[in-house]
C-alpha cells in the first residue's frame, strides 16, 4: 500500500456528522471533519495502526500483525473519559491508550504496537492527520463559498453602489467589485490552505529523537510510516521544532482572517440603515423547520429574536464573527508555545493541543457558514441605488476635483471642492446646485473654463468607475486559473 | 429568599466531578466547578428560575410561577445537542431553551419565563454564575497550595541553595526564601480573585437595555433577580461594557500567572542536572493505581514515560504550564472582543463564550495540580548543598567584591573579582585559591589591607544571605493576614 | 523627606510634550508623560537618585552623596544612543549607565551609586514610576471625557433615538442612555486605574533578592527607597512575580477596552447613512490650522481625505481605534513574559519592556483623544428621529407583542407581531396599517379583545423607554459618588 | 526601468547603521535594514516618486516630472515630527507628506505627486518596501546563522551528550543532532521568508479601489508602479484584504520561533548546572570595547552582570528571547486587525502599522543576535561527556528495555527496567550493578537468557544512537539543497 505524499489536501474526505453536538456546537462546530474527543481518538489510533504495518513491513514485527492492530483500532471500542483519566497519570493518553491497544490485538502482533515510538509521535501525527481532515474539509466549503462569490461579481458586476471608507461615504463602486474582492481573499487563502498539505509530515523520533529503539531500522520504518498514512517524511524528527504546526495553523488563520472581513461587510451592508444586503434561508432554516414540532413552536424562527418579533439578524455573518475572532489568540497561543525546548518540551507542547483543536473546529465552523452565507445572500439593488442617492452628489466630488485639477491645480481644486461639499452639507442640498448656482463659485469655475455640462457629467455615478471592471475580470480570472490548477492537480495527484 | 451580594466568592460550592471527562480532561480539565455544556445550561436555568422567581415577587407572574419554573429548570431534563443544534437558528441556544422551558411548565407559569429577559441576558448572567462557582473551586485550591507553600517557606528558612539569575549560579538564597516567593505570588493572585467577586453583577436589560417591556417596573424586577441570585446590581445594563467580563478572566489570568512561575521553577529544578526537588505522589497516582485492572499494567506509571522506564517527569508542574501558558491568547481574545457595538454586538459578544468557558477551565485545572504539586514537593536538600559548592565559591564573588570595595571603590573591586572569577573558572580552581595564591592579586588585595580570614569569611555561603529571613517572616506574616481576613469575611457573610 | 504610599494616581503631574515626536506620533503618542527613552532614562535616574538618598539616611553612604547623585541625575545630560548601545553587552542599559553616573558625580558620593542594587531594581523601579505618570497623565484625560459623556447624558435624557442589536435596529433608547453607558464604562475604568495606584512598588533585591550585599541594613534601605520615590514597599522583592506589571497592564487594557467601545460607536454613528453624531474641531484641529502656513496650504484639512475633498473622517474615533485595538496582543504578551524562572528570569524579564511601553504610550493617547472626542461630539438630534422614523413602527413590534402577550400568549404573540412586521418589511408598510388594516390580523387582534387605540398607543416610541430615564440617573449619580470620592482622597492625600 | 518582480528576497540590500539608537536600541534593534522612521518616510517617498514615474511612463505627467519628484523625494529634506504632529489632522501623515512633496518640486511636476493615490495606496506600497528591506537583510543573517549551524552539525556529529525531554535526561544524542535540528529549522524558516518575496505588492486602488479618479488608465499606472518598485501587481487592490501583511507576518514569525528555540536551547545548556555550551565573544563585545573610554571601564563586560562580577550571562540568548517572546503578541494584533470593513477601514488599517514596524525590527534583531551566536558559540565536549556519565546508565534504561522486550514482551521489559531503575535511584547505584547483582533481578535475567555482556553492551551510549548520523545526513543535505536552490534564483533573478 503505498500512497502520495498529498502535494495538496483532498476536499473529499468521508463524512462525519455534519453539525457537531454540544451547547454552542450549532455555533462553533459546524461543517464535516471536526476535531471531536472521538476524532481525535481515532487519529491516534490510526497513527498506531499505520505504525504496525510499517513495523511489518520492515520486518520487525510479524506477519499479520499490521492488520491485527488495524482492526483493533477502533475508537469506538475505546473508552474516552478513561484515557482522559489516565493522561493525567503521564501528562498525555498516549501511554494508556498504547496498553489498552495492545490489550486488544493477538498476542503475536502486541509487540508491534507502539514499538519505538513516544507519546509525542503518536499525538503529533495523529494532529496531522486531523489537520488533513479538517483542511479538506474547510476546502470543500470554500469552494462553494468562492464559486458563490464568483457568481456575484459576475451577476453584480454593474450593480452601482456607494464605496465607504472609514465608514463614510466615498466614491461609488460596484457590488460586483465587492464580491471580486471577496473572491480574490478566498483564493489567496484556499491556495495557501492547499499549499499547506505538503507540510503534513509524520512525526517519529522515539524518545529523544535518535529512534535509537529500532536500531539501524528506524529512517526504515519512518519511511513506511510515512508511506502508510499518506504524509510527508521529514529530513528529521521535528519534535521541537514546530513550524509545521505554526504553518498549519497560519493557513487556517488566513481563511478566518478573509472569512471575518466577508462576514464583518455582510452585517455591515445589513444594517438596517444600510440594507444593501440580507440573509437568505439556508440549511440552518431549513435544519430549524425540519426539527420543528407539530405546533412549529419549539424551534425559533431563523435569525429570530428572543423579544424582537421584527428583527432579521444576520445569523451566519455573526457566528462567522464570533468564530474568526477567538483565531487570532489562538494562534499566539501556538506561536508562544513553538518555543520547545531541549528533545522535547516540559509543558509548551501539551499547551498546543487545545488551541490548535480549537483553530480547527473553528475555522471549519466558520468556512462552513460561509458557503451557506455567500451562497443565499439577497441582494437589495434598489437600496444601493438610493443609498448613493441620499448625498446627493458628494461621493462625486473627487470626480468633480479631477475635472478641475486641470484648470485650477491639485490643492485649490481640492479646496473649492471641499468648500462646495461643506456647504452642500450644510444646506442640504445637492452638491451640483451649490457648484453651479453659488455665484462665488460658479464665477471660479467659469473663469476656469468648466461648463455646466462638465460638471453635470462628472457627477454621473456610471461615469466615475475608473478600473472597476477591469478589477472584477482580473479577480474572476485568476480564480478560474486557481480552479483549473487544482482540477488539474486533483486529476494528477 | 434574600441573600447577599458577594463581596467575596465563597470557596466551598457544591462538589461536581473532580475530574472532567474528555480525552485529555485529566490533564486540563481538573478540580471541582467545571464549565462544561452541563454546568453552563444548568446557569442558564438558574437565571431563568431566578427571574420568574423575581417576577412573581414583584408582582409580575402569579403566585408559584418562581417555584414552578424553578422546579422546571434542571439540566438533566433538557436535550443539550438538540439546544446546540437550535442554535444555528439564532446564534445561541436560548431562544430554543426558553421555549423548551416553558413547554415544561404549568400553562400559568409559562408567562414567567423569559419575561422582559434578552437572550444575552440569560447568557452573561449564567456566566457571572459559572465564574463565581469556579472562583470558588480555585480558591479552595489556592488556599491548599498556600499553605504548603507556607509549610516549605517554614520547613526551609534555613535551607541553604544557590539562586540562579538568567540561568546562571548567582548568589546564595535558601529554599524558604524561593518558597516565600511563591506564597507572596499566590496570595496576591488569591487577593485578587476575592476582589473580583463584588464585580460579579446580573444581566437584566432586555432588547436593547431598557427593560421597554416591563414598563416601569424594569429596576425593581432586577434589584430582585441579583437578590435571587446573589449577584450584584450594576447601576445600569452592560451588555456591551465588558469589562466585568475582562475583570473575571485577569483575575483568573492573574492566578494562572503565579502558578505558571511557580510549575517552571519546579521542572527547573526537577531537571535531572539540578535535582532539588521532585514531584511526589499525589492523588492523580492514586487514582491512577485504583484505576489500575488486576494485573496492574492498565495504568502507566504517574510521571512515566511510555519509552523510557526510568523517567520521573514532573507531571503536576507540566501539566499546570501546559494549562496556563494557553492563558494569554484567550485573555487577549476576551479583551479584543470588549469592543462591542451599539445596544448589543454582532459577534464580538458570541466570540467571548468560548474563550471565557476555557478560561475558566484552565485555571481550575491549574489551581486543582498545584495544590496537589505543592502539597507532596519532594524536597532534596542535600543535593541543593551539592549545586551550592560545585561552582567553588563562585556565588560568592559579589560578596567578596562587597568588601573590597569599601577598600578599593566599586568598579575596581567588581574588575578585580570579575577577573580572578574568570581565572577560577579557566584554571577550575575554587575563587578563594586564586584570590589568595595568585601572586598578582593577593598582592593588590595585601594592599588595600584586606586578609585571608576576610576573604575566607566572605566566601561563607550562610554569612551572604542578607534579608534573606528578614523577606520570609514578611510574606509568612502576609499570609497569616490574609487568612485572618477571609476568615473573617467568611464569618461575616 | 517622607512622601506618602499613594493610594491612588495623582493627575496632576508635571507637563511634558502635549504631542511626542515621531511619524506616527500624532496618532499613537498624545497626552502628557509619554514614555519615551527619555522618560524612561530619567526614570531610571531618578531610582538611582532616590537609592543615593536612602543609603544616605541608612547611614550607608556620606552626607550630601544623596544630593550630589540626584543633582548628577538628569537624563539630559547623558547619551541615550550611546547607552543603548552598551546594552547590548548585559542586556539592559543599567550597568552602563550606573558607571556613567558614578563618573558624574564627586569621589565621595560615587559609592552610593547603585550601591545594593542589581540592573533589574532600576529598571522595575523605573517601569512603576512610568506607569504612575502615565496613569496620572491617563486619569486627568478620563477625567475630562467622563465629564463630558456626563454632559451628554445630562443634556439629551429625552433625546429619543433607536437602539441597536447586532447592528439591526431594535427598540427605542435615548442617546442619554448611551452616554450614560459610556460614562458608567469610564467610570468603571477610572476606579480600575486609581486603585492600582496601591500597587505600584518599588523593586529592590540586589542580585539575587536578598540584597545580601546590604548585610542586614536591605530592609532599612529598601523601606527608605520606598519612601523616597513615594512607591509602595512589597513584602520581598518581587523580581520573578510579575502581577505588579499584569495590573498596570490590565488597568490600563480596561481602559482601552472602554474607550475602544466608545470609539466604535462614534465611527458607526457617524456612518453616512447613520448620521448621528460627527465630530467637531477639537484641538487637533486648531493645532493644526496654527500651523498652517500663510497660504493655509500645508496643513491638510482636520478628518479630510487625502483624495475625497468631502468626506469628514471621524479622526478622533478611529486614532482611538487604532491605539486600543493593539493592546489586547500587549497585553498577551506581557502574560506570558510573566511566567519568569528562578531568581530573575532569561529574557522573559527583558521581553516585557517594550510591550509596557507600547501600553502606556497608547492608553495616554487614547485617553488624550477620547477627552477631545468627547468634549467636542456634534448630536443630531434631527437625523436620530428620522432614522428611528424610517423604519415605520417595526422597532415597536416588542412593544405591540408584550400588548399582545397578555391576550394571546407570550409565543403566539411573537410569532403574530413577527408574521406583521415581515408582511410590513415585504410591502414597504408602516407596521400599524399592517396591523390594523390586513383582515386575517385584524380579526386576530380584534377576537383578543385589543383596540386599534391600544396598537397606536404601543407604537408610539416614548412610551416604550423602560427604564431608560432610571438607568441615566443611576450612571449619573455613581459618577457623582466617585467624583466625590477621588476629590477627597486627594484632598486627604 | 523595467524590474523584476521578486521571487525572492535579495539578502544584499543597501547597508543602514548596523546598530538603531535608543535605549534599549542594542537589543532590540540590532541588524541592518531597521523600520525607523527615517526609513517609513523614505519608503513612503519612494513609493510616491514610483507613482511620479509611472504617471509620466503613461503619459499622463509632463516629461521629467518622474525624475524631479524623485529628485525631491529624500527623507532627511522632510521634517519627521512636523508630519507626524499634522497626522493627527488626517490620521496619517500622507496627506501632509504629499503636500510638502508637491511644494519641493517644480511646478509642472506638482501634478504628478499622490495623483490617483488615497493615503493607504502609499502606506501600504512603503509597508511592502520596508518589508522587503528587512527580509533581506534578516535572509542575510539566517544565511550566517544557519552555515554556523552547518558547521556545528558537521563538527560535532560524534559528541555525543544526553538527550533531555520534559527536563529530564532520557537517551543519548549527539550535539551535531542538535544543532543539526536547529539547521533544518533555520532553513524552513529561511524558505518561507523567501516564499514571501512573491507577496509582495504594489497598493495601488484610489479613493475606494477603483482608481476612478484616473479614467481608463489606472490599470496601466498600477503595472507601470509595480514595475517601478519591483513590486508584484495584484489582481485587484487589497485595502482591506490583509492577508499579504498576514504572510509577511507570519513568515517573519516563524523566523523568531525558529529563533526562539535555539536560544532557549542555549540558555538551558549554558545553565550553570548543565555548562555544555557558552557564548563566545562575538562582535557585540568588540563593539563594546572599542567605544570603551581610556581608562577602560566606560563600558560594562560582555555578558556582565552590574553586581555579581562572576558572571558571564548568555546575552545573545537571552536578547534573542527578549526579541521572540514579543512576536506572537503582535502577530494576534495583525490577524485581528485583518478584518477590515467596507472599502477602507476605519481604525483596524491603522492598527497594523506599530505591530507591523515592532515585528520587522524584532525579526531582524532577533535573526543578527543569532547569527553573531551562532558563529561563535563555544562548546564544552567534556561536559556534555560528564553530565552523561552523571547518572550512571540510566539513560541506557530504554535500550535494556529493547533488548528486554524481545524475551519478556515490552510491558513486562518496561515495568523490570522501571523497577530497576528506581532502585538505582534510590541506592545511588550504577544501572549496571542493580541489574547484575540484586538476585530479583538478576534472576528474571538469567530466566529470560540475558548474559551480562549484551546488559553491558546496551549500556554503551555510543551504541544507542540509532538513526542520529542519517538524520544529521539528511539535514546537511537538505541544507546544501536549499543553498544551491537559492545561489541558482540569485543568479536567475
Amino acid at each position: 500500500m503505498v500512497s502520495q505524499i498529498p502535494e495538496r489536501i483532498e476536499p473529499g474526505m468521508p463524512d462525519q456528522d455534519r453539525t457537531a453536538t454540544g451547547l454552542f456546537g450549532g455555533v462553533f462546530a459546524r461543517g464535516r471533519a471536526q476535531p471531536t474527543d472521538t476524532a481525535w481518538l481515532q487519529a491516534m489510533l490510526d497513527a498506531e495502526a499505520g505504525l504496525a504495518r510499517a513495523l511489518e513491513r520492515a520486518g520487525l514485527a510479524p506477519a499479520g500483525s499490521g492488520a491485527a492492530v488495524t482492526a483493533a483500532a477502533r475508537a469506538g471500542d475505546f473508552a474516552v473519559g478513561e484515557l482522559g483519566r489516565l493522561a493525567a497519570l503521564t501528562g498525555n493518553p498516549v501511554p494508556a491508550l498504547a496498553r489498552a491497544l495492545a490489550r486488544r490485538v493477538p498476542q503475536g502482533a502486541a509487540g508491534a504496537v507502539h514499538h519505538g515510538a513516544t507519546s509525542q509521535d503518536i499525538i503529533d501525527t495523529a494532529a496531522m492527520l486531523l489537520a488533513r481532515q479538517t483542511a479538506g474539509a474547510v476546502l470543500a466549503d470554500l469552494a462553494r463559498a468562492a464559486d458563490a462569490a464568483a457568481g456575484l461579481a459576475r451577476a453584480h458586476r454593474s450593480t452601482i453602489m456607494i464605496g465607504r471608507t472609514l465608514l463614510q461615504q466615498a466614491v461609488p463602486v460596484t457590488f460586483g467589485l465587492v464580491a471580486a474582492g471577496w473572491l480574490a481573499s478566498l483564493d489567496e487563502a484556499r491556495e495557501g490552505l492547499v499549499a499547506v498539505g505538503s507540510r503534513l509530515a509524520v512525526q517519529f523520533g522515539g524518545a529523544a529523537g535518535t529512534l535509537a529503539s529500532l536500531g539501524g531500522d528506524g529512517p526504515t520504518v519512518a519511511a513506511l510510516l510515512a508511506d502508510e498514512l499518506g504524509l510527508a517524511q521529514p529530513p528529521l524528527p521535528w519534535h521541537t521544532n514546530r513550524l509545521r504546526i505554526i504553518d498549519v495553523a497560519s493557513a487556517l488563520a488566513r481563511v478566518t482572517a478573509a472569512l471575518g472581513t466577508i462576514a464583518r461587510d455582510v452585517t455591515l451592508l445589513a444594517a438596517s440603515e444600510v440594507g444593501e444586503v440580507s440573509e437568505g434561508n439556508g440549511p440552518a432554516a431549513e435544519h430549524g423547520a425540519s426539527s420543528a414540532g407539530p405546533a412549529g413552536s419549539s424551534a425559533p424562527r431563523r435569525g429570530g429574536s428572543s423579544a424582537m418579533p421584527h428583527k432579521h439578524n444576520p445569523v451566519a455573518a455573526i457566528a462567522i464573527l464570533g468564530c474568526t475572532r477567538q483565531v487570532p489568540g489562538l494562534l499566539a497561543t501556538l506561536l508562544s508555545s513553538a518555543e520547545q525546548e531541549h528533545q522535547r518540551a516540559a509543558g509548551a507542547w501539551h499547551a498546543e493541543w487545545e488551541p490548535l483543536t480549537a483553530l480547527l473546529r473553528l475555522a471549519g465552523s466558520a468556512a462552513n457558514w460561509a458557503a451557506e452565507l455567500l451562497g443565499s445572500l439577497v441582494v437589495d439593488v434598489s437600496r444601493m441605488a438610493a443609498n448613493l442617492a441620499a448625498t446627493k452628489g458628494l461621493p462625486l466630488a473627487e470626480h468633480v476635483s479631477s475635472l478641475l485639477a486641470s484648470a485650477l491645480g491639485g490643492a485649490e481644486a481640492h479646496d473649492l471642492v471641499a468648500e462646495a461639499s461643506q456647504r452642500a452639507v450644510a444646506a442640504g442640498l445637492p452638491l451640483r446646485d451649490v457648484l453651479l448656482e453659488v455665484p462665488k463659485l460658479q464665477d471660479r469655475l467659469s473663469a476656469a473654463g468648466i461648463t455646466a455640462e462638465q460638471i453635470e457629467a462628472a457627477l454621473e455615478p456610471v461615469g466615475y468607475l475608473g478600473a472597476t471592471d477591469h478589477f472584477i475580470t482580473a479577480a474572476l480570472e485568476a480564480h478560474q486559473s486557481l480552479e483549473a490548477r487544482l482540477a488539474k492537480e486533483g486529476r494528477d495527484g
